[in-house]
């Protein structure tokens, strides 16, 4: 039998995950005070803003727990806080993590997880410098604050898209949202391999050095992630910037994996483009005179795709989708609202 | 009928947190982006280190979501993070509430928790930057991350406590633990008036302004919240600094109120001030001759009683309780262990 969070105890666990950052985490410099205390306690670097951002995933709602290997949660769970760092041209830092765990599960498990938190902070040189751990009886969830940096005035922001900019997207948006509705259909553990948009699901990538070599080329008018679907979050953008859209449907990048896959789902690949899809990729607006200096300033990090798609409009909240034949369609943002009824 | 989160939206929510953050709440100086992006922004003053610190409440854990008010849950899960920031000496600025919420939830109700955030942030001059709103099915969660400020070098350790020192404590931890007994023989919400104690436990005080005034004075060697119980933080001191207790039984302070509720209990008025209780007091060690001065820098700013309950051993881990008759008892350290079988 593997040992549970019962059998070692609060202070236990809290001992086991310590030794394991310890040994397989790194040390960010400017840390004075790390786990072990009330608080724990930084000093910032002068020149910089400091960011904040917390994003939670709870059992059921975010992930499967029976259809995720603990590690890939961790990862997935300091991902989509990465992501939001990274979306402001952010570096990240220092992660605070809120865990509401059951009783009776396995010890292992939750040094995965924190596994995966180290798989994703290393390579920026951040760590986890605290957290809580609480008892839940019901769906488990992991809570991330994540403090990243940001050279003062480098800050982008979703609110400042200037009509007749270029909207770029980074990767391809959509497999995600295939990705899960392939989860629902599998029956266990064991079928996870079997489709790699579930892997894409589960793991998404983010895109936080893309989105600090874009803060720092400094050509950029605007940038989201797109947490809540495409869609959703170049509504974000139209909504703040008092601007609208208007998309070319056949310049979406659909990858030839979601192609495949909306073949076999029977469902319409710019509808999973479009809508709700854990993804993590970026949305750039630019001066249409700088997207070639967008993309080498992406190239010189990284080589995710980059398409543009569409221009900034002046009819505020109004997203207009450009079809083949002409003619267009108007669609609405939507994106995660977690409280509707259509839900 | 009372409108809920379902009938707005999870976008409906957040605008109507943000106008009653923008009208009952302060602005903290230092925000350079506050809520509506993917990350807020904050600029830190030159010659402070960052407090950072995570606290979270589910309901059925941490408070009875049935025999609390709104508005008192907010102030509690909100005075749980000011507790820990006071202990380390700091002053609170920004807050990043994340929520966990069912769609069935009344409006209003968010709005009240929300107003007891501002209600316990706003004397600081602090205020809430950002959080997370997400949909559960089952416990509904508070999860607060609070970052403070403390002078470079005036932070307070719970890990440097000196053999010799004096041990003191403010106000009468216990009270807590027997608020939560009447509150969970109450029947309803409207027993909850009918006990002082159940008051105590259900908006308990922080000691951050007081945790402020000892750290500026320079005269404690160590400090740590009541926050796992009096018996379980001295023990965290005492394990950190590598020391054990000696405690007089007759010297802790039991507030007639606790004398009174043990007596309708049936319980020792000592098992209560010593075990779990959430009162979040501070307990402060310091030099003998020096415990008139951590008495005058408290007395500055508050009338909270201040006892001196015995003293710092080099038997380290071993706390001793001292009794009337000469002899002695030893006891150990327990507080809250989320996932001990005990429970």
């Amino acid at each position: 039998m593997p040992k549970t969070l019962q059998d070692i105890g609060e202070f236990g666990l809290i001992h086991k995950i310590h030794s394991l950052l310890k040994k397989e985490g790194v040390k960010t410099p400017g840390v004075t005070l790390g786990i072990g205390d009330d608080t724990a306690s930084i000093q910032p670097r002068p020149g910089y803003e400091l960011l904040v951002t917390c994003d939670c995933l709870i059992d059921g709602q975010h992930f499967l727990s029976d259809r995720i290997h603990p590690l890939d949660l961790g990862r997935r769970a300091m991902v989509v806080n990465l992501s939001d760092i990274g979306a402001m041209g952010g570096n990240p830092l220092y992660a605070l993590v809120s865990l509401g765990l059951k009783t009776d599960m396995p010890v292992e498990d939750v040094e995965n997880m924190y596994r995966g938190f180290t798989i994703e902070l290393n390579p920026f040189g951040a760590s986890v410098i605290g957290g809580n751990i609480t008892k839940t009886r019901d769906a488990i969830f992991i809570d991330i604050t994540l403090i990243g940096e940001v050279e003062q005035g480098k800050l982008m922001l979703r609110s400042t898209a200037k009509t007749g900019d270029a909207i770029l997207v980074t990767g391809y948006p959509g497999q995600a949202a295939a990705g899960l509705k392939f989860l629902l259909r599998s029956e266990s553990k064991k079928d996870l391999g079997k489709h790699p948009l579930v892997r894409t699901y589960n793991t998404p990538t983010h895109r936080a050095r893309e989105g600090q070599a874009i803060a720092r080329s400094g050509y950029a008018t605007a940038m989201i992630d797109t947490s809540d679907g495409f869609l959703g979050d170049l509504g974000h953008i139209c909504l703040d910037s008092g601007a609208g859209a208007e998309l070319i449907r056949e310049k979406l990048p659909i990858s030839d994996d979601l192609h495949q896959a909306a073949l076999e789902l029977k469902l319409d690949p710019y509808e999973l483009f479009l809508q709700d899809s854990d993804d993590y990729e970026l949305i750039i607006t630019c001066a249409p005179e700088n997207t070639a200096k967008i993309r080498s300033a992406l190239a010189s990090v990284s080589d995710v795709a980059v398409t543009e798609v569409g221009k900034i409009t002046d009819s505020v909240g109004d997203i207009h989708l450009m079809l083949p034949d002409g003619t267009h369609q108007q669609i609405t943002p939507s994106g995660w609202n977690h409280f509707s009824k259509r839900e």
